[in-house]
């Protein structure tokens, strides 16, 4: 029994160890944990919750790697499929502080995370897990589509309620077009019951770029909970019955990937103890400044104290 | 009017800055300029040929950086084409002194160096080059291998004669069968006055292992000069009229990766000259040596009086 399992990338992010410069000019890089619902498992897992994430890796020593490192961070690997023939996926980013990061992503056309197919699932555990996270990207290509279709079924029909999170990540050189994006996050939407996502990809799954609008679209598509993060402006936050508003935490900011991933885990761990809706949001988004504070992404995921001393400095 | 021009390959090589262990336990990597035949084009630059390169690059920072890099190692970057869409390949490897040097492509399935079209070649340029030299792999994928065929119709409708070289690179991961690479490479040699290639090579594009048969059946294909590296047993070579065989250097190998590039630009300046065929391959057989003895492959290309010294000191 798992408190959540994600589905998605996985990968190598190789990353420049000297910041502000280009790639042109970056001399030595170091190797991470990388791909964004991989992460989120392990933002999850230190903050004490059972994590397991489903993904596929190469048969190559980069694919051991990320094994062992899901394994490090306290993640299960049982469901980390081997594909022969397709290599580990490997991301370089540069690192422009305080806002702008580009990723390069060497995923091949066909990635081993994308090759997971519905047979490969275990449902039981799927139906199960307290809460179930998957991502946009998850859904660009099949057999990985199908493979998410029949877990979000498995989710759907089970008889035992839970928390299903889709995270609108979207990353338009992943896809043929974006109408294509598009359609697949309403295909999936009236699936989950919760919605995460920044401006772009929120525009991205209902054609609304308006925080309180995007977010009213996203409680129409089906979910029950929107959540809008709108970068310098904080995270908004709306259900049937509230809105919430979270200002931005005031950190130097060394590298802003990750954050995200930070702010998911966190925002698993809010979710899956009932805490009010500005607790949760204010919880996550102090995770992501912590993380945004780091050169490192999944080596640098707090732990629950950790967040909250960051809480408790920032209102002291 | 260039001493040698080289088509084919370019990129960026991350190589682990620890040797010995494996990609799943390095933990830091420098960033080199990679692809065999601007490597060759570099090496051939270090003993004072004037060099160029055909290649194409991704219109990227890592594409600006092989740019760069290529016109810092005084080779001439007039005819590397900057393609949109094709991001610039990277290659990871293992070192693992002193025989097992594995290679991890990442060049996306149609990498910027093959789309090199007949449209963008400089046909009087490479007509006029002392020196052509073009590898198998530039012949696995459309457009380049028919902009291989527009350079070679070049090399040999020009009134003045030169020197063709064809490595016979073969990396079996980058085509869809070795019957297809096997039937381009015959295709090709009888457009070469000179083939280079290890045991491996030489049975890929002629069918057969054994040195001496091997270079006999490349002589048969059209070729006047057919060289086969043979490792530990060293290089083997023969014309119509002699054979010559120089046995390797005693030398503590760091990293076998650019050494058969070394051994390529060394060769280049040993043809140029009309050096008889056992000095030339000897000064070939100390490059290779002297690279790889070294970490670096484009940093540690050996000047012309380095190559010198080492087959100075190696006999005296």
């Amino acid at each position: 029994m798992y408190d959540l399992i994600t589905i998605g990338r996985s990968g190598v992010d190789v990353y420049p160890l000297q910041t502000g410069v280009g790639l042109a000019d970056v001399e030595t890089f170091g190797k991470f944990l990388g791909g964004s619902p991989t992460n989120v498992a392990v933002a999850a897992a230190r903050h004490g919750l059972r994590s397991a994430v489903i993904t596929g890796v190469g048969a190559d020593p980069f694919g051991q790697y990320v094994r062992r490192a899901i394994r490090g961070f306290g993640v299960d690997d049982a469901f980390v499929h081997t594909i022969e023939g397709r290599p580990t996926p490997v991301t370089f980013c540069e690192i422009f502080p305080p806002d702008h990061f580009p990723i390069y992503f060497y995923r091949g056309e066909h990635p081993p995370d994308l090759q997971l197919t519905p047979s490969m699932l275990d449902l039981d555990a799927i139906a199960g897990a307290g809460l179930f996270w998957f991502s946009l990207t998850g859904l660009s290509q099949e057999p990985s589509a199908a493979a998410h279709a029949a877990a979000l079924s498995a989710r759907t029909s089970a008889l035992k309620p839970g928390l299903t999170v889709f995270d609108l990540d979207y990353r338009a050189v992943l896809w043929e077009s974006r109408a294509a994006a598009h359609e697949a996050a309403q295909r999936m939407l009236p699936r989950a019951n919760v919605a995460v996502g920044n401006l772009e990809e929120v525009e991205t799954a209902v054609g609304v770029r308006d925080p309180e609008a995007a977010a009213q679209a996203l409680l129409d598509a089906g979910v029950r909970l929107a959540i809008v993060k709108m970068g310098p402006e904080g995270v908004f936050a709306r259900t049937s019955e509230e809105s919430a508003l979270v200002e931005p935490m005031e950190v130097k900011v060394v590298n802003g990937i990750g954050a995200g991933d930070a702010f998911g885990g966190a925002l698993c761990l809010g979710l899956l103890r009932g805490w009010p809706l500005e607790r949760t949001l204010r919880f996550a988004n102090a995770a992501g400044a912590f993380v945004a504070a780091r050169l490192a992404c999944a080596d640098a995921m707090p732990s629950t104290s950790e967040v909250d001393d960051l809480l408790n400095g920032a209102s002291s």
